[in-house]
């Protein structure tokens, strides 16, 4: 089976590159990238020669396609490509949200194709496995959103928490992505941490759509801080809710141990996660425990921002929507240290 | 005026010679440390090869002195001291407590002298400048609390938050010592991000204490989540609490800049504050603002863990316990980049 | 075909356990190591909980043995799997040298089984490939020799230089191993460059044997200085050489793209290369030049130190050993960025 | 004495800001920078906000300027200074070199004023003390020359070494300024070491007029080799020379010994240097050796980058310029850890 990427030359577009050249049933064969057409693929990653491709204007003839494009191009690409019947994991946020009118206002445009917002699934392949395998289109989860979620699901679902949550993520560099800025030049974000998006930061309507969905449609109050860290990969959230009466940490580990008991990439742990040991692989690591002081329920999660929280999660999905085994090409562990 | 440090090896008392030997009023003239006494400081620390100073097994004639021994050892040094009229700071936590029990329960020793716990005065100097002027013993306090308890005192003391407070602090990792261990070997570290001391932290009770005394004696629910960042100086605290209705963001703005307005070493900043900005001095940075979603205070606040979260703080009580200016001596700027 | 790894608890050890758990011919299913016997590997190294291994004291029924031991202890262990007919990869130093008389000099104890030094093969595997795949122990290099000795190989045996060379390599602060130190402590060795081991690191007579034997037994005089930068992955070896007359950058590189030809995990670079294009895998990058104004030859080669330097030339040597294809479980790309 | 800076929006520029806020003796009154002209300094840098200067479009009256502007740029905005009688200190090269044909070879312009090339002063303090105190015009050296040739001066100037010289260094990212680049992006500084310029550095010619000055006027071969290393600050230069015969490590030591006994900032050290130890301070370390295998000369030198090598070292260039004592303003120890 034959698989293109739109807009290769970003981090999460090589990443994908990367990872698929190592998955056993599908192959890469065309990429593309605007401003680098023409070139050899191993000339603007050398690390990704092997795969002796060349980046492309246009696409050429495969079943599916990711494309890593920035949002509101990224849905100008993939509307053609849905009407010609190819399969799509979309990477941007143009099919993550239900309600149209928050890409007016969380992105700033209005949205091409609202209709394609009830098509589209949201790709967190542990919530919706079944639609995913039968849906053309993905929209694959946002980093800070895989781990937030992931690690909620559980407690919400079970209506173990109030409605008051804090979300306190830590996410490496490689997050911002390629293009260049200030504050992701090495002299200024190395030796430093940092919160941003304080007024608001474009994962939260993402989060709260899932959330919400979760708790049975209840309204939750969700705040969310991202913070930069100085290293490259990875993101650690804090999770921080008022836990409803009666629970303990015992039963919140039984929880927690049953809701994830058959999946692959998801490794409820039994003591504080590190980043590190998801660096370079597709797991989410969940540690749920009680401050006993306070009654709140506290979960940590782990993610590669570029793998499970980008694009080891849409190969994931596109294992799901080609009819192959979820783990095909992703069972490699962490690269430690 | 003479000074001298008890245990200059570890990291905190390298600092408070450093930051001594920039002192115009005061004369460092006794260190020492019982690994490495007779050897030249400058053999142990080449940084502080100019002060030509012998790490000796006794401290010498001196006026001040800081300890900077690990608790319950740094009780045992201070006592005799006290008796023989030298003003102390004591940078361990051995007269930071006021109950004498929590020591039992948190540090696990049984105080030696807890009727000096009511004479130490609290080392948070914006908060107790006039009793450290007058203080025989000053207690220094923890790094985390430092950031933690000037981030919220303006806000807790006006009563503007509701008593439940989320406490999630990002820490460089000389924050954790000199001594060797694994959680702190370069190659675990680094491209690393961890919560630790799920269980309760030993600073947890310090903040409790002052949020409490602050507060009115409020009864407070307080969660904190430290965690390490890979880099070496520096911490960044993100504080959330429920704020009681009616407060706006230019209120807010105007309540922590008065609090703090003659405050030479807390700047109330108009933009999330970088732990860069500090790295090096005796500032912390502190960052209020609303999240208008949900109604919750978040305050970011900055500091260098070495410096204001430890032995820049101790020299700011030791000025004004010799009758000097509060700043002398501290008034670089941050090294950036 | 079982295999075995002898006290996986250190990084090269775990590194042959992450990389075998991904080999599809072999299957790991013994690991030792003393101190911690008993316990689950998933337990010391969570990033292996998959493989589901306990480590044990006594290694069981394999049919090749990779010893991870520090040197002097790993020639004891080695010695009874020879004679029980086990092929042994030996990640030590103990079997590299050929001069008996070299170990009391560079590691100070007497080798216990000279005899074997003539059998055993220096494991760089693109110079002795038909010996390894026919010996039954082979001493795996060191991570600076590997990177020394690619980057100059082609150039001393072509007789292209002076015997008069300069090697200075910059390692990631893993290759000093997982025990504690001051030296790999995250607060010493981040934000910071170092040389060290000015007097003689222990690596250097394994290069000086190996070029010497590739000049045709010349007497060469060779100076090598390793420094330690802060990261965790990699080396960055430049060699400095006089080149004799007439010899021009376009026969260089021809020559050099000639000498490693066929070799999967050379690969000769056009421009400068980087320590990151490794990080992860098998390769090691070789970018030969010529300073022009001074008629130097100079080449930089990277590799990760603890794959193409340790771990994956262990399992490339293995390969060979077993008549396996020699790429076998190698092929995964470097992680990037 | 009021002293002014053109283009303070780098990081040279900056660093002299903060250093010169330090200084007893002189008053920064007046800073310039194009795109930042009319906003606060504290707006753009939030560490120098104490220093209440807004920067402007043009210099104030002063005494002494620094220019902190590109090359080719400088000289232009120079040259009317220079006529008006004010004291002058160029951070840029266009003032190091004495022959103004390597302007159009290595800077490829033709430089402006030539005659001035012969006025100017070599800034590297330690060799042209006397003719910096009588000067209007000092040219600052690069960071790289500066911890070289001090590495090299001694021995080269007793002509204790042949003329073929290594210089391989090791740069914190800082030494890249502050402009963006992908090669000084996070994601891709970080984790990584390379090397670059291979084809010849700009401050290669700088070196090699001074050092050639300094052997007498004898032709030297000079291969110099810049690495990035991944961290803000530091240049650990290894430098390689054959050693003419019958000269022991001892003596060695005393020529370095005798040849800086005076130097208030450069420090001959009895074990290799670490970059750490100079962080922040206007110190070069020096460690001068012999390799006995190979009798080769090799010398290390640490210094950070952005003071002996940029803005620390034109402070004490401007202090012999102003008459006052060298190192006023300059005595702050290294910040360690």
């Amino acid at each position: 089976m034959k698989v293109g990427i739109i807009n290769v030359t970003g981090y999460t577009g090589a990443e994908l590159a990367r990872l698929l050249s190592q998955h056993p049933e599908v192959k890469l064969t065309s990429v593309t990238g605007r401003s680098a057409a023409g070139q050899k693929l191993g000339a603007v990653f050398p690390h990704l020669a092997g795969l002796e491709l060349t980046i492309g204007a246009e696409l050429g003839d495969v079943e599916l396609v990711f494309s890593a494009m920035p949002h509101k191009e990224s849905a100008k690409e993939v509307i053609p490509l849905l009407k010609q019947g190819i399969k799509v994991v979309d990477i941007s946020a143009d099919f993550r949200l239900k309600d149209a009118s928050e890409y007016e206002q969380w992105y700033g445009f209005t949205h091409p194709a609202p209709k394609l917002l009830g098509e589209a699934v949201y790709g967190l392949t542990e919530l919706y496995r079944a639609q995913i395998a039968s849906s053309q289109l993905v929209a694959n989860p946002g980093c800070y959103p895989t781990g937030a979620i992931l690690a909620l699901a559980p407690a919400v679902k079970a209506k173990l928490v109030e409605p008051d949550i804090i979300i306190d993520s830590k996410s490496g560099v490689s997050g911002a992505g390629r293009s260049l800025s200030l504050q992701t030049h090495f002299a200024e974000a190395n030796e430093d941490v940092s919160a941003y998006a304080l007024e608001g930061h474009r994962h939260l309507p993402e989060i709260v759509q899932e959330l919400k969905l979760l708790s049975g449609g209840k309204s939750l109050q969700i705040t969310f801080v991202p913070h930069l860290v100085p290293m490259t990969r990875g993101i650690l959230t804090t999770c921080y809710a008022p836990l409803v009466s009666g629970k303990n940490e015992k039963k919140l580990k039984e929880l927690y141990m049953d809701f994830y008991k058959d999946e692959p990439f998801v490794r409820v742990v039994d003591s504080p996660p590190h980043t590190k040991h998801t660096l370079g692989n597709n797991l989410c690591l969940v540690y749920p425990t009680i401050d006993q002081r306070t009654g709140k329920l506290i979960v940590i999660s782990c993610i590669d921002n570029l793998i499970k929280g980008a694009s080891g999660q849409a190969i994931q999905n596109m294992n799901l929507m080609l009819g192959l085994p979820e783990t095909t090409g992703l069972k490699t562990p962490a690269i430690y240290p």
